[in-house]
């Protein structure tokens, strides 16, 4: 995949602020490759960088246009193609996270053939994968996993990049889903991969290292999702992490998308995790919970996050509120 | 799917019985559908079933003829498409498990368009599938499991679902591979399903049913198995087995396929499967094991599976040499 960068930024006409988490998550986490945003008419979402036309983005140096945008069904709607051609025209590949491939609207895929640009659909695995071979491989693998979907793993594991090489270690950041991949400029959608291929995909994006190199791979999914978990322990095994995080929503009760079903106690996830780990890499081990403790005051989270560390024995921290140094510090101490 | 019964099962110019193995698991299990087969120039094959040619076949009432035969690359090759087209042109459908797809060969395409029949392609899924919705569900479900792949899983989920049928219970075969397909004349190659959906893939497979009918399902990987233990959990998750069965190979001792790794201790695997199952059916428990001792000699195979069933306190059979009697005495006490 590895894509070309700095990036124009394509918001369309997102109807709020959340229709572009994607595009505000890419520009938080690598603002200078984010040149330039490139919004229609009616768009209600801003992502706080210069406005650019197509030609002011080229100008610019900008290589891809990414859309950063999410919409109802995932489409391409008809009047977002006149720009995306407009943008092959001009010189500039195109990244998109959407259901639908752009590949599949002839328009683009003619413009993209005609002009040699590429175009990549990062839900979309472009990759033949190998079934994985469960060696082991040198170098330090860090895997967020969480106690259910959406609890911040993409942002614990970018924090927990950033801090590491604040501290001067070798840190990569392993992108395993849409997003990661814009603000990676490379990856796998492991989700989207064949069943049989997520562990080998898995272990093509973790390839051995040097032994002081830590690869923090975004998790996806929870083993105790009942819809996702198959994905999750594919990337346990096939990523062989030597360190995890567990990642929490101090706010949710019961698992998104399977009403009635509990969230696990983190005490259980931690064990769970780890023991499925251990099968492969037997000195893996939880460093520390990264918990969204957006729905409370500061002290009420102080208190929870104290807490909970006392009860688990492991650094308790809130990626946003508190940052994950003291994970890092047990990190580097091993 | 639903494979249109009886079959002529083709075995064209299989070089040995072990390229016929899929034929002969069909026979083996389903002989009143397996009409005839279909042996072209050189076929060192041979099901013990009366040899037919396509005309003798459609005679005969066929409406299927199966694929039955691997070869090196999985591919169709052109010696074969004539046969199949002339099937084609007799009024069967056609079925086949290889890696390339039926579909994909034009003449095979064209005569299927032509003459309205159907081709199934068993190792690729025909259906899309939505992600598991996680709800509980009435019946029981038997899952078959393994300390590795390739230990006996769909042989002892057909000798339990025959077993249980003998008895007088209600129980349907669930088929999570091509040979099972074929058997099953429905299912599921859940490992060629896109990561997200295998739950939702197994959910499908094994519905809300009587609350004494058996669902039993043909396991797939295994939990030690780096390369496809995100098939294995997916699919606990997703059919919520009530009972498991742990099948193992006695002459085993390094995993299949990734050197070195050693094949887990039996009570380590009925620890971690019930551990996984119990997550969402807490009531899930393992009722016994099913041991390949084929590498043994009678007595040595009796005091192994003696010395088995004494230190896990559980049956221990071998499917072929004592049949699986003693897991359905267990399943039918509840």
């Amino acid at each position: 995949m590895a894509l070309a960068t700095p990036y124009l930024m394509f918001v369309g006409d997102a109807p709020d602020q959340l229709a572009a988490k994607v595009a505000i998550g890419v520009v938080h986490w690598r603002p200078d490759w984010c040149v330039g945003q490139l919004r229609l008419d009616g768009c209600k979402a801003d992502l706080g960088i210069p406005d650019m036309t197509i030609e002011d983005a080229v100008k610019a140096g900008c290589k891809t246009m990414v859309i950063g945008v999410a919409n109802r069904g995932g489409v391409i709607p008809d009047h977002w193609t006149g720009v995306i051609v407009q943008a092959i025209e001009a010189g500039m590949d195109v990244a998109a996270g959407l259901h639908k491939k752009l590949s599949d609207v002839p328009a683009i895929a003619e413009a993209a053939k005609a002009h040699g640009r590429t175009l990549t659909d990062a839900r979309h695995p472009s990759r033949d994968f190998d079934v994985a071979s469960g060696q082991a491989r040198a170098g330090h693998r860090l895997l967020t996993v969480g106690t259910d979907v959406s609890v911040g793993k993409m942002f614990t594991s970018l924090a927990i990049e950033k801090e590491l090489k604040a501290r001067g270690a070798k840190a990569d950041f392993r992108a395993t889903g849409q997003t990661g991949i814009f603000i990676a400029g490379d990856g796998v959608s492991v989700d989207a991969v064949v069943a049989d291929f997520i562990a080998g995909a898995a272990e093509w994006l973790t390839p051995g290292n040097d032994p002081d190199h830590w690869d923090v791979v975004e998790g996806q999914g929870s083993l105790f999702h009942a819809s996702y978990s198959g994905v999750t322990l594919g990337l346990i095994h096939g990523s062989r992490p030597t360190a995890l995080v567990v990642c929490h929503d101090a706010a949710r009760t019961e698992m998104r998308g399977t009403p009635g079903v509990p969230v696990p106690d983190l005490a259980d996830c931690i064990e769970a995790n780890e023991r499925m780990a251990r099968m492969f890499e037997p000195g893996a081990k939880v460093y520390g919970v990264s918990v969204n403790t957006s729905s409370m005051g500061d002290a009420e989270a102080a208190t929870y996050l104290s807490e909970m560390s006392a009860r688990l024995g492991l650094p308790a921290v809130d990626a946003v509120r508190t940052g994950v140094g003291p994970i890092v510090d047990a990190l580097l101490e091993g």
